[in-house]
């Protein structure tokens, strides 16, 4: 069974891809993560190894878009204005999604279905909302510039993905919250 | 006992104010509701027709916030800016927390310790952006500026509530929310 995992390369994404084919075919509760593990040609014990449990595998990829988001800013310009600095972490994390509409889609009628993971799905956006103002700071932006700075990125990056699910045009979802900013600005600008 | 909630008038002020009091002196999860209504110097069957539980308390004005948010939405004229309308909203919502700033210092602090008690404040809030934005989108706000706008104006509220609690000049909310969406418009103005 350990050689069965060490011959599955990219263990986490079978096993992320067989749970949503499964979420779709028998539904969400039904489904174990036998049956999931099973899917995906891997054992439980190698689920485990990547999930604490179901409901893991819709927010397991929440550590690596902070990481993302957080790598970005740091890399930003120290001459760029906050907003500037944002963007580039917001896009940088939404380079992440790339290939990955179908399964967000499927992903997203999942999540708004049950009342549990819509309210994990906030706390993951409080969370990166959160990091990226405290990111801010240690940039030097001052309070409430950096609060409301990483708010608007993520309003950006949270409309801008709902409108990525549905574009007609089929365009990814940088360039979706690319525009997002070019909109946020105009918005704002109606004060 | 009928009786002596007729004779009580804000029953349900008082209700809130005694739980905020023994919430600080005993602590949240040890206050039962016969506590709070014995403060409160009504019964408990007084306290159920206010509020369906103890953590309810928490959130009996969200209802309220709401209704005023969107009525002053709805009152603002129709030549006005998505940010401009979302301002006027916004801060005829704050006035609600007028006079409120220790009662609310004391709810932020007890809110923070409780996970389902911040859980359940991302769900008000994300519930008053989506009836934000819904409201605009009615005015014939298009999407994406809709949910931006309504996002934004959100971000201001919560922001200055925060720094309102802290604030040591003692200003009032309203004061706060308005000249965070001058820094809003400062900040998106950085792109």
């Amino acid at each position: 069974m350990v050689k069965m995992s060490r011959w599955s390369p990219n263990a986490r994404g079978r096993l992320e891809q067989a749970a949503y084919e499964l979420f779709l075919d028998k539904g969400y509760e039904p489904t174990t993560v036998a049956d999931i593990a099973k899917r995906a040609g891997l054992t439980e014990r190698t689920f485990f190894r990547h999930y604490a449990d179901k409901r893991e595998v819709f927010f397991g990829g929440a550590a690596a878009l902070q990481e993302e988001l957080l790598r970005a800013l740091d890399g930003a310009p120290p001459a760029f204005s906050a907003i500037e600095a944002v963007r580039i972490a917001v896009e940088a994390m939404s380079k992440l999604m790339h290939g990955r509409r179908a399964l967000s889609r499927e992903r997203q009628r999942i999540v708004a279905a049950h009342a549990d993971l819509r309210e994990r799905e906030l706390i993951k956006r409080a969370t990166l909302t959160a990091a990226l103002a405290g990111a801010l700071q240690r940039r030097g932006v001052r309070e409430p510039a950096a609060s409301l700075a990483a708010d608007m990125g993520m309003a950006v990056f949270h409309v801008g993905f709902g409108r990525w699910l549905e574009d007609p045009a089929g365009r990814e979802l940088v360039d979706v919250v690319h525009e997002g900013f070019d909109q946020l600005k105009a918005v704002a600008s109606g004060i």
